[in-house]
This record gives C-alpha cells, sequence and structure tokens, in this order.
C-alpha cells in the first residue's frame, strides 16, 4: 500500500489538543499549507527515541550544531553546493529569517524586491516593516510561467534587497541557470543582498532540478530553508540561514544571543533526520506528488474554460485562473462557502502591488488521490454554476 | 520504587544524537543546568500523540493559544494572580525574553539592576548589550541569605530596568513578601520596568512560597516563566513573558509577527501538559528534591569547615563557600580536575561586578541520592587535600 494514502486524514483534521483543523467538515481541501500526508518514519523515530530517553536537558553538544552539519553536507551531496563554514544560524522558521534579514539587510523606505505573485506572508512582512515593496513580473506565457528580465536595473533601483523565491510559490517554477544568471548580475550591479528562500528545493520534479543561488553569487546571497516543507513538518519549527554577505554576517553578529530564540531538541532531531536519513520515503512522496500532478493537469485540459494552468515543475501548488470560469474572481470564502473546497485566494498573492490576480487560485494537491479527485469534481461542477 | 531514583542516568548521560553529555565518565555531578530526570509521564504522553497523530503541521487554533490559557490558569489557580488578558506572549526561553525586554525596556548605557550574585547569562547578556550592571546586594547573615533595601533609591539611579530572579538563583531564597515590597515601591518611584523571572516558582518547598511580583505592581512588571525548570524540559525551547507595562507592550506589538521565532508544536503540546497534568509528578519531585536537600544539609553541617550554607528555599540549587577549606577557590576546571565532580563555580555569578564570589561553588542536587552521596562523599574528601 502506498504509505501517503494511508494516513488517516480525518483523524488528522479533526485535530490535536494542540492544533485544529481548518477546514469544516462538509468542506474538501488538503490543508492550506502542509501535506495531507504523515512524515517519514525516520523522523519520528528519532522524536521517539529522544522522548524514550527523556533527552529533554539542554541542548549542547561538543561541536558544530548537527543541524548546521546536516544542512551543509545535504547542500553538498544533493545540490552540488558547498556552504562557506560557519556561515550559518539556526532560527525557528523561514518567515522569521525574511524578518531578521529586512532589519538587518535594509532600512526603512528601502525597496525591497520580489516576484509576484508571491506567497503572501512576504509581502505582508515587507510592508509592516515599513520598506516598499518593489514587484518583479511573473509573466504567463503558452509555454509557461516566465520570470522577464527586461528592464531588470531600472526596476530594482532603490533596492537594497532581492527576495528570490526559488522553487516559486505560487506558480511552482524552478528558476533555472538560465534564468538565474540576469538577476545575479544585477545584483552585482546594485549592490543587492539576496535571500533566496529555497524551502522548496527537495521538491523539484525530474526533469528540471535546482540551482542554489548561492552557487552564483555566494558572498551576496542569504539562503534560508527547511526540513518543513519536503517532510511537512512545519509545527516543529527549525530553519537554518547560510548568510554569504559579510555586512549580514557582521550585524547578526552583534545581536544578543539568543534574541530570535532556539529550536527545540525534538524538532532538531527530526530535522537531522529528515535530511540524513528520509530520502527513500522523499522518494516515495515525489512520486505520489507526480502522479497527484498529472490528475491536476489532466483535469485542467479538460475542463470547457482555459484555467491557463501550467504543470509546476517543483512543489505540491497548482496555480491557475478563474476568469474565464462562470464562477469567476474567488473573493474571500467564495470557493468554500458556495463550492465547499478550501483552496487558497489568488488577491492576497499580489496584496498591495499593482498585480491584479483576484480571479486566481492556489490549490495544494498533497493528499489522497481520492480525495484530490472529490475536490476537483467537486470544483469542477461548482465553477460551471453561476 | 520511586521514579526519580529510576531514571538510567548513565544512559542520559551517554547522549543522544543531538545531544551529547558534558560529563567525563571518570567525574561525578548532576547536569549543570537540568535535573538527573526524566520528565512527568503526561508530558512525554502528550509529545507520543502528536507523534502518533503525525500531527507535524503549522500549529494553527481558533481561539487563545493553549500554551498562554495554561499559563494563564496556573497563575491563577496555584499562585494566586489572575494575568490581564492579552498580555502574554510565547518565546522560546527566558534569556531570549531577558535579551528582548533589555532592547526594547532600556536603551544603550542604560542601567539595569540585578542581585549579584547571580545566573551568569544574565549578567552576560546585560554587558554584551551594552547596559550597565548595576549589582544590588546579596548578603549572608547567619540565619540565612537576605536582600538588603537600605539605600535602594540610590542604588538603583541611573536604572531603566530591575531584574528580579524569583526564586533567586544560586541562593534559593524565595523572596518574601515584605522583602518585595521595597522593591515595587522603589520601582514606582523611579519609574522602572521590573522584569520578574519566576522560572523556579513551581519548586518553592514549604513552607515558604511563591509571591509573583506582578500582584505588587501589574503595570511595571513582565513576568517571565516556563515549564522547563520543574518539569525538566528546558531542551524543549517554550516560555512566556506577561508584559505589564504598556510601553513595553506597545514597543513590541510593533516588531515584525515573527521575528522571536516560535516554539514547536511538540514544545507547546509538552508545556500544556507539563502545567495542567503533571501536579502528581511535580509533588513527586519536591519530595525528593526535599530528601536530597537534607542530605546536603547535613553533609554541610558535617564538614569540619564552615561552608556559609543555608537550606535553600526553592530549587535544586545548594551555594556555598569554600574560602575555609584547604582546597580555596574552585578556579576554571579544579574541581573537575583534581576532585573529579562537577560543579559551578562561583567566580562566572558575579563576573564583571565589585562582587568577589571565587570562592564558591554551585551544586545541583537534583540526581538520585546514591549519586549525591557519591558526589558529596568525593567532594569532603578532595576539599582536605591540599
Ligand atoms: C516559499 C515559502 N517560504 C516560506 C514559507 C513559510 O515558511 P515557515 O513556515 O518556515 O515560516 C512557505 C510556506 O508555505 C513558503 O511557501
Ligand atoms: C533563574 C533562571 N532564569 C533563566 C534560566 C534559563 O532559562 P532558559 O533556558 O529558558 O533561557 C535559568 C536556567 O538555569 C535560570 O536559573
Amino acid at each position: 500500500m502506498n504509505p501517503f494514502d494511508s494516513i488517516d486524514i480525518d483523524r488528522l483534521r479533526s485535530g490535536h489538543g494542540v492544533k485544529w483543523g481548518s477546514l469544516a467538515p462538509d468542506v474538501l481541501g488538503a490543508w492550506v499549507a502542509d501535506m495531507d500526508f504523515g512524515t517519514a518514519p525516520a523522523v519520528r523515530a528519532a522524536i521517539t527515541e529522544v522522548v524514550e530517553r527523556q533527552d529533554f536537558g539542554y541542548p549542547f553538544w561538543p561541536g558544530e550544531d548537527p543541524v548546521v552539519a546536516a544542512f551543509e553536507d545535504r547542500m553538498a551531496t544533493r545540490h552540488g553546493w558547498r556552504p562557506e563554514p560557519n556561515r550559518t544560524r539556526v532560527f525557528t522558521d523561514l518567515i522569521q529569517v525574511l524578518q531578521v534579514m529586512i532589519e538587518h539587510a535594509t532600512k526603512p523606505g528601502d525597496g525591497v524586491a520580489i516576484h509576484v505573485p508571491t506567497y503572501p506572508p512576504f509581502l505582508a512582512s515587507i510592508i509592516r516593516s515599513g520598506r516598499r515593496v518593489v514587484p518583479l513580473p511573473v509573466e504567463w506565457t503558452d509555454t509557461g510561467w516566465t520570470f522577464p528580465t527586461d528592464g531588470l536595473t531600472e526596476q530594482l533601483a532603490g533596492c537594497r534587497l532581492l527576495v528570490l523565491v526559488n522553487p516559486h510559490n505560487p506558480t511552482g517554477r524552478t528558476f533555472t541557470h538560465a534564468e538565474l544568471t540576469p538577476l545575479a548580475a544585477a545584483a552585482d550591479r546594485l549592490d543587492l543582498v539576496v535571500l533566496a528562500d529555497e524551502i522548496h528545493a527537495d521538491l523539484v520534479h525530474k526533469p528540471h532540478h535546482h540551482v542554489p543561488f548561492a552557487t552564483l553569487a555566494p558572498h551576496r546571497t542569504i539562503t534560508a530553508t527547511s526540513a518543513t516543507k519536503a517532510f511537512n513538518i512545519a509545527g516543529l519549527r527549525c530553519a537554518v540561514a547560510h548568510i554569504g554577505p559579510d555586512r549580514v554576517h557582521d550585524a547578526l553578529t552583534k545581536a544578543p544571543l539568543d534574541y530570535f530564540g532556539t529550536p527545540s531538541t525534538l524538532s532538531r532531531a527530526a530535522t537531522v533526520a529528515a535530511w540524513r536519513e528520509s530520502d527513500p520515503w522523499l522518494a516515495e512522496l515525489m512520486t505520489t506528488l507526480r502522479d497527484n500532478r498529472s490528475i491536476v493537469d489532466k483535469w485542467a485540459s479538460a475542463l470547457p474554460w482555459d484555467l491557463r494552468h501550467h504543470t509546476p515543475d517543483a512543489t505540491y501548488l497548482s496555480w491557475f485562473d478563474l476568469a474565464t470560469t462562470p464562477f469567476g474572481a474567488p473573493t474571500p470564502h467564495r470557493l468554500e462557502r458556495e463550492i465547499g473546497v478550501k483552496l487558497s485566494e489568488g488577491a492576497e498573492f499580489a496584496d498591495g502591488t499593482p498585480t491584479d490576480t483576484s480571479t486566481f487560485a492556489r490549490l495544494n494537491f498533497a493528499t489522497s488521490p481520492s480525495n484530490l479527485l472529490a475536490i476537483l469534481a467537486r470544483l469542477a461542477a461548482g465553477l460551471a454554476n453561476r
């Protein structure tokens, strides 16, 4: 049996004493952000081992932080990038890293560039910090979403920081080396720090592959990642940032030592087990996601409307346009209320920018094939009705 | 069988893949900071339940954070203080809280008052932040350690923040209501913010009892605590701070939302289980600690030297002076190297202040009675030899 079909989704949805499901019982959908699967057996075993040993004391170790060592090894063996030693800090999560880097790499009023549409908390974090969102275009073409680079230098004027989300959320595109090169050149010309959020790097579907931005611009790049997406452990809150730019590295070195908090022993053990021992599980996951991706592809192309859908290179997310459907724009809660499905609504992926994504929706297809088919059937019927 | 004698200390010491023991095999001692015990069964069960459910997704919940609710209920039922709603934030640990509050309640050059001797990271954090340590006296008397308040107003001149560690580390004193009153009055007179570190509040031995500083000065007090000391889960990194002063509360409300990181789902579940379901375990722990405390008392009074030892009101720590022993001052690693026991060395508890605690040592007596007896026997023999 496929382990990715075996998890008791209803039990998960019914929620834990600490966490409760966000879906009403009559609404279909994967979790908004998490996968409807469990995690790798080695990850669970690592946590259980700590619990059995009752090893709940202070996390001390004689040498390098084991999370940092696991990150460095994984980057070298899996992604062909050898991080510089003593440049990696442990944080609790990627949005924290973004907020810390905004404070340490820019000043109020500075521009922060990011490809739009994007994962909404990025926009919210930039706006709340008093920096300006400088949107870089993501363009739909017949052959796929693209990241145009014409006029990049002009677009980036007044920016100090480029937030590069690669693989890209919500389109699922992976930036090719050819697409990254002009970004690296522009960063050089304009003396930018680049925060490369590579949290989905382990979820790239073949034949695509992930190119760490740090391989192009080691001294400009802050690489932020975690095991939380590929191994479905967002609640464990453990992330790393490799800080290439001396200026940012020095600024953070001067901050109080525990200012940004620390992940727990259990989260560290889980992250190490994910990165060092869970690739067989990840390979199975990728097969499941690939099958689900085909289901979405076939569904989209069988519809009587053009959803402007493209097969994502990476992630478990599909991004499509409902403009030509009778249903139209998924304004807040309409999909949930009127159709009974839970998707992310497009508008917030471009909030506060001139880009209009209000007719788009983002589907999380990391669920069992049967649930996915039920979601898509209900969605197709609902989109026709208006 | 006593559960506090049943834990496999050697197994704990041999260390986990993530955490390694800090003791060489031929050195006796409890952990420097943790207890040589496990944790409460309900805490382990709560973690195991999350692992079995594979509930590793984002920690969302519909209403109040369950950690905050458990904190508020515990303060009301156990410590007679009703925290103001919507004033509690979750952090990963107490030293983080201290560092965040130093930044938000004071400016570089301001004085930060604290009773000295104190837990060394407090001093290190104040010094590193560019604030001045303003030491308040802790005085030895025949009847116990005291916190003199003569001249408090003059001592506190130039301070913006008082860090009140109650119960006090390393002496184990709990501040009585009578001792807290002049501190609250001085805080009022001088318009101070008081950071009350009450992390050991659940470890007060009868007939002493804990008085939350917030009951005396609700609008001046930041109360910081966690379940990590009483329930021996420091590695889980989950803490709370209740922020009474409007000015600090408002400043933190303006900070980026995820700037200080977030504890994991597992750590939250563990904290809730500790605070809501683990008091029977805590009661047994207190009996064990009380018995151990008597062993230390008897040991100290049977020695041919006066260690200036007083029975601690709270905690699992003993603070004593080796000045009159043939061994003398425990300069770094001497106790470990020359006697083969691991204690905390006194000097660092007053580092950077005029107070000289270099002849003192702090013993952690939260270990099995047999290990404690072995430590004390070896220590007594070693102190005689010089
Ligand atoms: C690209 C990207 N970055 C960051 C995050 C959030 O990361 P974290 O939970 O570590 O803050 C997400 C979550 O979906 C994401 O898609
Ligand atoms: C009084 C006191 N406060 C804080 C701490 C450290 O707390 P945390 O591990 O939450 O940073 C300790 C640890 O021994 C302590 O004794």
